[in-house]
């Protein structure tokens, strides 16, 4: 297998609307990569498009736009995990010899209302939106293990806090934990501010082979593991025991393997937090603390869990969402995260999901 | 890079319409791949949906059907030639060490009607339907090489002469010179029986590692070459000439040159003949013949092509084309095409193409 390097990368601001199409949105973060590269547009073979959009042939059309002509060009859905599936195609192709140079671009609209209710899961009479799980697994969690909704809020605040310092994303303001819990109620024991907003957003990521890296920087930040696993399309099915997410520990453990790594090697990671329980379950099935002890692990400091701001404070662009928090990673990996930039991280992981965990990806980059 | 090979496939018959749902079309095929193969579903390690629906999360609902649970798991978008498109992302799973046994599934429901215009030719003020890019085609193959309307014709009548002997096809009746040059005229110079038909459809192929061959098959086909281009998204962007597919000879280049065979060694092939004038431009793009030459090629038989009726004969589910084409000729190669089996076939190839050649792929198979 030929090591693959992410070797630059792009967030576009997340916002709550605009009148832009998904096709310009998609080419906003691509444009800032060629300007930082240089690359020429005749290098980039592929070129692969995550979105959740129901505009057809969107890479198509957004390699006109970007004036490319790649080799390898499709969409990819895969709901809230389709980021990081398109990030393990590109990887793919490259690793496979088929391509040298892959632009993953990630891109919502947040007037796209499809892929936000889950339709597999509705037509079974339950369910109507994600929150319900999330309230169920919550519950779960607390009766299970004594987790209190002050533990859970403190995931909102901490995350919160990362997204002020954090220009690309959708909230910039702290949150404390009285705001959390005073927030509105939506699906007891699940508030306002314990739930992630959908928004528009856009975010790309340049992979190269091992033979291209050299000619665009001395720094760059490998895919040294990817796991996957995808358990099913419904809540029903998902959740046997109601506290874990076991896609997630089946996709770490792969990552955990390929990687030749463990939890306690990770320094930095952006986690699917979608809900706050979601941080909370993510602790767990990664393998960063015991079954259980999720909700005590927020007030942790070893690990910088979300330190772009995570989907609570930087918003839920859902086919951006998987790309986005890889650009973080790599960009903290390289040094270059700006503001939220944490110091000494040599190994970072990125924990994708879809509805409830019904499919989740784990992908651990190194320096 | 390691090997792939298919070891095992199935095209469900290809109708006007049924009450299935995408989901339903889809499993099909694969529930056929599960009967003969006599494959664990723990094996399964990915499965890649083909289609141009608008639902969304198709690939994991038909992984809960199918009661799999695989690693990776996504629909992949990009028209006409998506199911070539998720045939390569399979392959680069598995020669990428991430994957040993992928299930590509592709399906198309023939009243989605999103993918059937080109919203952004049109958008554009041209080309309402693809009928508009095939009538310049032809007009300008006519004009420049003197290609004529019978040589046209005799594309469809060769075509559903094949697809009288194939159970899947949607046509399973001859037509003759006189029915096609007869039949109603709607784009001149292209008539009724010069187009192919929109209709319903799946296909599935299970793609398998080097080291999980012997599982399966003492008789697999390889995936020898794999060549893709996209151009542009638009008929404005992508005919500098107008009387060649520029996608499909750059794909065909790559396709000749990593399965290290040119095109005097295809013994048999699938083409993209969404109409009559695009097989003819086919034969000159991928080098069968010279360019201008490709109206007097129909009637050579060293090559056998479009064995099981092509598109003209088989009709087009959209998202199902390319599987169903890389099925034809993994069955004949394999000895196992029944009533369209051709004798002594030895290396294969399979041309699958978006509107007007915008993208094309071209993949090399071989025992």
């Amino acid at each position: 297998m030929d090591k693959v390097a992410i070797v630059a990368y792009e967030t576009s601001k997340f916002i709550k609307q605009s009148d832009a199409s998904i096709f310009e949105l998609s080419c906003q973060p691509c444009i800032g990569i060629f300007k930082r590269t240089a690359i020429d547009r005749s290098e980039v073979d592929a070129l692969i498009l995550s979105s959740c959009c129901t505009d057809q042939y969107g890479s198509t059309i957004v390699s006109e736009m970007l004036r490319l002509r790649p080799r390898i060009s499709y969409r990819v859905d895969n709901l809230c995990n389709s980021g990081t599936t398109a990030i393990t195609s590109a990887f793919s192709h490259i690793s496979a010899g088929l391509c040298d140079c892959a632009l993953v671009v990630g891109a919502e609209k947040s007037n796209n209302t499809s892929a936000q209710k889950l339709r597999w899961d509705i037509t079974r009479g339950c369910f109507n939106l994600p929150i319900h799980w999330a309230s169920i697994f919550a519950r779960s969690h607390m009766r299970n293990f004594g987790t209190t909704e002050e533990q859970m809020a403190m995931v909102s605040v901490k995350n919160h806090k990362n997204s002020s310092k954090n220009p690309t994303a959708l909230f910039n303001k702290e949150v404390t934990l009285q705001d959390v819990m005073n927030s509105r109620m939506i699906s007891e024991p699940i508030k306002l501010l314990d739930c992630s907003s959908i928004c528009e957003g856009s975010s790309a990521l340049l992979l190269v082979s091992k033979k291209k890296v050299k000619q665009f920087t001395d720094n760059p930040v490998w895919i040294k593991g990817i796991g996957h696993r995808t358990t099913c399309a419904s809540f029903s099915q998902v959740a046997t025991d109601l506290v874990s997410l076991q896609s997630t520990r089946a996709a770490a453990e792969q990552a955990y393997k390929m990687s030749q790594t463990n939890p306690k090697n990770i320094d930095i990671a952006e986690l699917h937090d979608a809900f706050t329980i979601m941080e909370i379950l993510a602790y767990e099935d990664l393998f960063f603390t015991q079954k259980g002890e999720g909700g005590k692990f927020v007030y942790q400091e070893k690990i910088s869990v979300n330190p772009r701001g995570g989907i609570l404070g930087c918003g839920h662009p859902i086919g951006a969402t998987g790309i986005a928090q890889t650009v973080e990673i790599a960009a903290q990996l390289a040094g270059r995260a700006g503001k939220t930039q944490v110091k000494g991280c040599k190994t970072g992981l990125v924990h994708n999901m879809a509805a409830a965990g019904s499919s989740s990806s784990v992908i651990i980059l190194g320096t």
